[in-house]
C-alpha cells in the first residue's frame, strides 16, 4: 500500500522528467529522498548523506547507501536495486551512471555539495535541475492533508494545555522542555524545530532560543508577555503553532492593541487566501491590515511558509513570491509585531488551501 | 574570555590561510563558525544556512547571516561587522567581497551546496579549501578536553543508572526516550545522534532506529542481549558510548564468548594507540584482537572516529586513513561483532590521544 504510493510518485515525477528533457535525476535532498521511497528522512548528520535514489525514464530506479542502511534500505525499496557504495559515494555513483545512461542526469545543485559534484561531472552530462520533487510534494494529497491535521491537532492540544505551566517561577527553558516532552509523549517522534519560547523583550526577537540563554535562566514573573511558537514532527509530517500568552490578570493596554491588530492581520489574510492569489499578495493583505494602525513597520518578516515533510517548504507568502498559490497546498498564515527592547506578539495557524479559500488546520 | 578565545582560533586560522596561499575564507560549516566565533552551531534547517564567517587575511573579518539571527551575532561579534542579507545570500556576499578581496577566496567545496557556488563565483577567484578549520579542531585544547571529559562523564552516569530500566516488558522506543530524558534533565541541550536501543537480532544493524520499527514496539523479554549506543550534547561538545548487556540471570554462552571478544579488541586497541599511530593501525589492532578466534569477519565498520563539536569528525580509525594520530584527538574505540538474524555486541569508550598513548574519558 506504502509502496505503492511511492511508485505512484516515482512515475508522476518520470512526466516531469520528460518535460525537462532529464533521463535521470539524483534526489539527494533527504524530504525528497523520503517523499519518494520511504527511506530515511533524515540525513545522519548535516555533512553525511544517508544516501540518494536514482530515477531513470526506464523505470529501473537505484536507492544509493552506505552499509550502515542496507537493511533499512531493504525495507523499502527492491533489494536488487539497493546500491551499497563502499568509499566516497560520488565516484562509485558515477560508475554506476555511466554504463546506464547517455543522456542528462539532473541533480539537485542546491542540496548537494560543490565537492560532490565535481567528483560525480567526469563523463556524465550533469545539469542542475532544482525543484522537480517540489513541485509534487507543494501539493498534498488527501493522505497528507489527513496527516498535516493530525500533526496540528497535537499542537492544537499542547496550546490548550500549555497556559497551565506559564506560572510564575517556571523559566523559559524548563517550559520549553516540558514542551518537548508533551508533544513527545503524545506520539511525536521530534521537534519539527528547536521550541521558542519568549517573555517580554525575548519575544521581540523572531529566533530567540530559550536554551543559549548567555545570561542565565529566565523566570516567568507576574504580569509579563510570553511568546510560545513550537512544533513537532508526528508521522513524519511537521506542526508549527505560535501563540503570544499575558501571563497575569493585568495586561498591559499596549500589549491588547499590539495581540488584536495581529489577531485582526491574520483575519483577513486568512479571509483573502485562495487559489490564485499570490505569495506576495497574502503578505500584502497583512500589511495593509497593520497600515490601518499605523504599525506595519513593526511587521518584519514573511506572512507564512509552506509546511509538510520539512518545516520550512514551499510556497512563501512573502514579498519575493510570485507564484499563485493553488488548492492542496499548506501554509503557515503567521503575522507578528515586535518592538525590540520591550516585546512582540505573533501568532500562527496552519492553512490548506482549497477551492474557495482556504481552512484552517 | 570566551571572545578572545575564537579570536586566538582565527589568528591561528589565518596562519594556515598564508601558507595556502588564501586572501579570504569563506566558513560555512556550522561546527567550522561555531569554532571561531560562537555564533550558531547548527544550521536551522538541511537546506537552511544560519550564515557564514569571512576570515580575511587582513583581520577585518565579517560574520554573514539573515535578520533573524542580528541579535544573536551581536552576541558574539562586533556589530559593525555583521553583515546582513536580505535576499539570496551567495549573491549579496559577491558584493561584499568583490569590492575587498582582490586574491585567492577559499570556500568549503564539501560543505557548501553546488548552487551557492555558482552563484557566488561570477568575478571572484574561488577555490576549494576544505579541512582547515578541521585541521585546528581535531587537535583538542585543554578546556576542549575539559568539555569533554564532562560530556563523557554524563554518558557514564547513564550507562550506570540504564539497566534499572532494562526490564521485561519495557520497550526498546521506551527505554531510548527514557535515555533522552536522562540526558536533558542532567544539563544536555539535545542528543549528539539519535539513541540506539536494539534487541537481539537488532543488534546486528548497526544503524538501527528504535522509533522506527517497522512491525511495531519491540519488548524486552526475560534473557536477551541489548545493544545501547547513545550520546549527548553538554556545552556544545558531544559524547559517544556504546554497551552491550544481558538482561536476565542465564546468559547464553555465544553471547559471552562475543562480548568477550569485543572487550578483549577494545582493551588491545587503547594499549596500542599513541602517537604516530595510524587510524589504520589503529584498525588493525582490533581485527588482529578478533583473527585470534577466527571472528574478524563479523568485524564490518571502522574502529572508531573523531568526536567534539560533531558526533562524527576527523580523525577516522579506519582502513583507509593513513595520517597519524597526535596528542590532543579525541576517538572513539568501539570494536564489535555482528550475526545477522541473532544479535550483535559493541563497547565504544571515548580517548584522547596523550604523548605517551591514550586515555579513556
Amino acid at each position: 500500500m506504502e509502496q505503492a504510493r511511492y511508485a505512484a510518485r516515482r512515475e508522476h515525477l518520470r512526466e516531469i522528467m520528460r518535460r525537462e528533457g532529464l533521463d535521470a535525476l539524483i534526489v539527494s535532498h533527504p524530504a525528497n529522498r523520503f517523499y519518494l521511497s520511504g527511506f530515511e528522512l533524515h540525513d545522519s548528520q548535516c555533512n553525511e548523506s544517508s544516501g540518494c535514489l536514482i530515477i531513470l525514464q526506464n523505470g529501473k530506479d537505484w536507492l544509493c547507501t552506505d552499509s550502515r542502511y542496507e537493511e533499512a534500505a531493504a525495507e523499502h525499496w527492491d533489494r536488487e536495486r539497493v546500491f551499497i557504495y563502499k568509499g566516497p559515494s560520488a565516484e562509485e555513483i558515477r560508475s554506476l551512471l555511466k554504463d546506464r545512461v547517455s543522456g542528462r542526469i539532473g541533480f539537485e545543485a542546491a542540496i548537494v555539495s560543490h565537492d560532490f559534484v565535481t567528483r560525480l561531472e567526469p563523463g556524465l552530462a550533469l545539469e542542475a535541475a532544482d525543484g522537480l520533487v517540489e513541485e509534487l510534494r507543494v501539493i498534498k494529497d488527501e493522505a497528507e492533508v489527513r496527516l498535516m491535521e493530525e500533526s496540528a491537532k497535537l499542537n492544537h492540544q499542547l496550546m490548550e494545555w500549555l497556559p497551565s505551566i506559564l506560572t510564575a517561577g517556571n523559566t523559559e527553558a524548563k517550559i520549553a522542555w516540558s514542551i518537548e516532552k508533551f508533544f513527545r509523549e503524545h506520539g511525536a517522534t521530534e521537534n519539527s524545530f528547536s521550541p521558542i519560547v519568549a517573555k517580554d523583550a525575548h519575544a521581540a526577537l523572531p529566533h530567540y532560543n530559550p536554551f543559549e540563554e548567555p545570561h542565565g535562566p529566565t523566570e516567568i514573573t507576574p504580569n509579563c508577555l510570553i511568546l510560545v511558537d513550537v512544533g513537532a514532527r508526528l508521522n513524519h509530517y511537521c506542526s508549527d503553532q505560535t501563540r503570544t500568552f499575558w501571563v497575569g490578570d493585568r495586561p498591559e493596554k499596549r500589549f491588547l492593541d499590539m495581540l488584536n491588530a495581529v489577531r485582526e492581520a491574520q483575519r483577513k489574510a486568512i479571509a483573502a487566501i485562495r487559489p490564485g492569489m499570490t505569495g506576495k499578495e497574502a503578505w500584502q493583505t497583512a500589511v495593509d491590515s497593520f497600515a490601518a494602525s499605523g504599525k506595519e513597520k513593526a511587521f518584519t518578516h514573511s506572512l507564512g511558509h509552506g509546511v509538510g515533510l520539512e518545516t520550512h517548504e514551499e510556497p512563501r507568502l512573502s514579498p519575493r513570491s510570485e507564484k499563485p498559490l493553488k488548492p492542496g497546498m499548506i501554509v503557515t498564515v503567521e503575522p507578528g509585531l515586535y518592538y525590540p527592547g520591550w516585546g512582540g506578539a505573533r501568532w500562527e495557524y496552519m492553512v490548506v488551501v482549497e477551492e474557495d479559500g482556504c481552512r484552517v488546520l
